[in-house]
């Protein structure tokens, strides 16, 4: 049927067999289909797994073995699929692979958020790809895009929905009023958060993800580490019921974004008055990465995004606002992503080539300090006279201008809701610590960013 | 940097320079940033148009040329960029770059919807690109999606919102609760409908985009005049408002899905009952594409797509649903696309090899008349006792099932809206037929397909 068809199939290694690993083998098992589709014929060699003797629907027995490192070095093993996850041994077989010249494909985020560049450039010296589309939003086809259909863009800003579990808990306690709590313990009985949350709920998965997608939009190496991240759990009903008054809804952003405008300017003619220029050599981008809630425009396309769904928004110089919407994991819809690159990978491996470079630049991140957006700061106050006088005087002192204020109930229930023009994190961060300090302060409550069009970037 | 820039550039052949020509020279002159993003040097090597004489913004002179065949053919033009748009001479000048082994990019969309196939099966033979990411949804990157992310996936639907035109109109049509009529001439005002608008409001422009569409999910080969179409000149404004009151919007949809429900089977079982089947042979997948304006729930993705953004929603077998979105026209997006495919095609060209080929299949198209799907159905009837059941009785008899009925207006301005149970297309077809001969019936208004959950596609 093609060239592909005419030749061996390709020897498929799987470390893994949990959800994901399962759906990827149903869908190998259907190899004439696979081969009707895409003109590449694929064959399981082999699945590792810790435990050889716990049976696995749909894997024939054969095919498994204890021993990772013996398979990921058999020569019926061509292309080398990691759904370990986590650190080790995840990484020692990624990269005995590669060094081997076998093609990886991964759906590892915290594996590629951690160590993505020295296993991108192990994969460039054996000109073999490393490709983990799965491992950013699930089904959702952002990696590629981003790097190919993308790769002539200047990219200025990506914004994601990249953590279901927290999309869920949010989603449900904006349609049912629930607190945090009872919605996670809903989520956690549900399969949707795990037992232990906290990589959810506290957005390290997400951090992760941004890393990866900032490092593909400013072709740069940021590693998880570097992506300042909140999470959701300080987040109460009233916040997100005081959000939808004003017309927002709360999202757990993930963020990459050009923050020095340099697309606005003429390519390549620095101005050498600001501080991301060298003065020697060709401007260096100033990005900022980050993972934190946020008010959401009712209006952005975003905010639409409900439940488990996954969504990433692109904005570019010239391809304008994009958004990729879909599943961001479960098994199935992870090895459909999974096989995509499986595809790719067996394709480049029969023509003898590799998937596009990704060129590495460096990058400068701007510190969250520096960072400027509009602010919904909720303050739990004494009902008595002088208090706004008060804490508008804190405002004030520290540059943070406001907006609009708006007191709500009375007495012990007393709150003020404030929210701020365009103001510098470091600002509203001094101003909330000099509050805090303010004795008819009782509690500063909920604090969140306002994200969308208002947003300055720099 | 990679072992692209190490390289001479790569000769880009321009042929057409209007609005997407223009952007896209925009593009090219920032090498340097092109280089940083990707890798790959351009170099654009000349650009045919019809009248050198006009001077055109940011496009040297001495690059024009009205010789487009010795363009095409000069040692300079490693790849050519077709973006003159129509059939001839675009045809030929593709036709002679692919022979001369030059890899094609494209935005035209006629071309493809008309002579894809054998454009297609002559890029095979010369083991060169031929991509069209443009041809589609300009920025959105469906192509890529369809051919490289979802390779192996078993897609069952691709439903669109590729005409930027009439989405725009049917957008104001329900904002401004205006008529067809006097919304198409405030889009021509705008510069968003042409001064002759039936390509667009005909659905000329979605079918040319629904066979591609089709002809990517299902690997096969349908050309746009196998597309039936219906466009959006006799849609009113109470059709629409209707719609509304029943929960649903209307949108002009490109629809590509399988129709046969193969995919929920073993593979390869063929079941010997149905007439899709070869007896000999693997079951041949029956399909349906088509065009038409549909009443869309909305809840649906699609339902938020306003003005003159594209979306497209697919939806497969492993993958689940996923949704596309983006602007689907315009200089800048398209030219956009037109690079993004440029420099995968640079890529591949230095490489050595070309993009993934799609095997091609046969498929068998389902006639409309036996496609199943639930109608709104209005009808201005005599405002007199009896009409009811002599229109129900046409209903019956034709063996369409009535979901909900409800009269508006009264005397003169009476009407009945229907809507259906899922019924035989050809079934509502004879049914619309019997009423037209009806006395009591005075006209028959809106009829709109009612397109999401409910809709059973056999």
């Amino acid at each position: 049927m093609t060239r592909g068809s005419l030749e061996r199939p390709v020897g498929v290694g799987l470390l893994g067999c949990g959800n994901v690993g399962a759906a990827l083998v149903q869908l190998l098992a259907d190899d004439s289909g696979i081969e009707a589709r895409s003109g590449m014929r694929l064959r399981l060699a082999g699945v590792a797994v810790a435990d050889t003797a716990r049976q696995r629907q749909g894997v024939p027995p054969e095919l498994l073995t204890g021993d990772a490192d013996a398979l990921v070095a058999s020569d019926d093993v061509e292309v080398v699929v990691e759904l370990i996850g986590g650190l080790d041994p995840a990484r020692r077989l990624v990269e005995a692979a590669l060094r081997a010249g076998k093609p990886v494909v991964t759906a590892n985020k915290e594996l590629l958020g951690t160590h993505g560049a020295s296993l991108a450039s192990l994969a460039d010296d054996a000109g073999v790809d490393l490709l983990y589309e799965a491992a950013v939003a699930g089904a959702i086809p952002l990696v590629r895009v981003l790097r190919e259909s993308l790769a002539g863009e200047q990219v200025r800003r990506v914004t994601g929905i990249v953590n279901g579990t927290t999309n869920f808990i949010l989603t449900m306690m904006s349609d049912r009023k629930m607190d945090y709590a009872d919605v996670l313990a809903e989520a956690q009985h549900l399969g949707l958060a795990e037992r232990d949350p906290t990589a959810d709920v506290e957005g390290h998965d997400a951090a992760a993800k941004a890393a990866i997608i900032a490092s593909l939009a400013f072709r740069c190496d940021i590693g998880a580490p570097q992506v300042p991240r909140e999470g959701i759990s300080a987040i109460r009903p009233l916040d997100i019921a005081f959000a939808e008054q004003l017309g927002y809804v709360v999202k757990l952003l993930a963020v990459a974004e050009r923050v020095d405008h340099l697309d606005r300017r003429e390519p390549g003619r620095a101005n050498g008055t600001g501080d991301p220029f060298d003065a020697s050599g060709p401007p260096v981008p100033e990005v900022s990465v980050r993972v934190h809630p946020a008010m959401l425009p009712r209006s952005h396309p975003l905010a639409a995004v409900r439940g488990a769904f996954n969504a990433v928004f692109v904005e570019g110089e010239s391809c304008g606002e994009m958004m990729l919407y879909g599943r961001g994991a479960g098994g199935k819809p992870t090895a459909s992503a999974v096989l995509g690159d499986l595809l790719d990978a067996a394709h480049h491996l029969r023509a003898g080539t590799s998937a596009t470079l990704v060129p590495r630049a460096s990058v400068r991140l701007r510190p969250a300090a520096d960072l400027r957006c509009a602010w919904y700061i909720a303050i739990d106050v004494a009902d008595r006279p002088g208090v706004l006088a008060a804490v508008a005087t804190v405002f004030g002192d520290h540059g943070v201008s406001i907006r609009s204020m708006e007191q709500v109930g009375l007495g012990d229930e007393a709150r003020l809701i404030f929210v701020t023009h365009v103001a510098r994190e470091g600002d509203v961060r001094t101003t909330l610590e000099a509050l805090g300090s303010l004795d008819v302060v009782e509690n500063i409550g909920g604090v969140l960013r306002v994200a969308g069009d208002d947003e300055e970037a720099s």
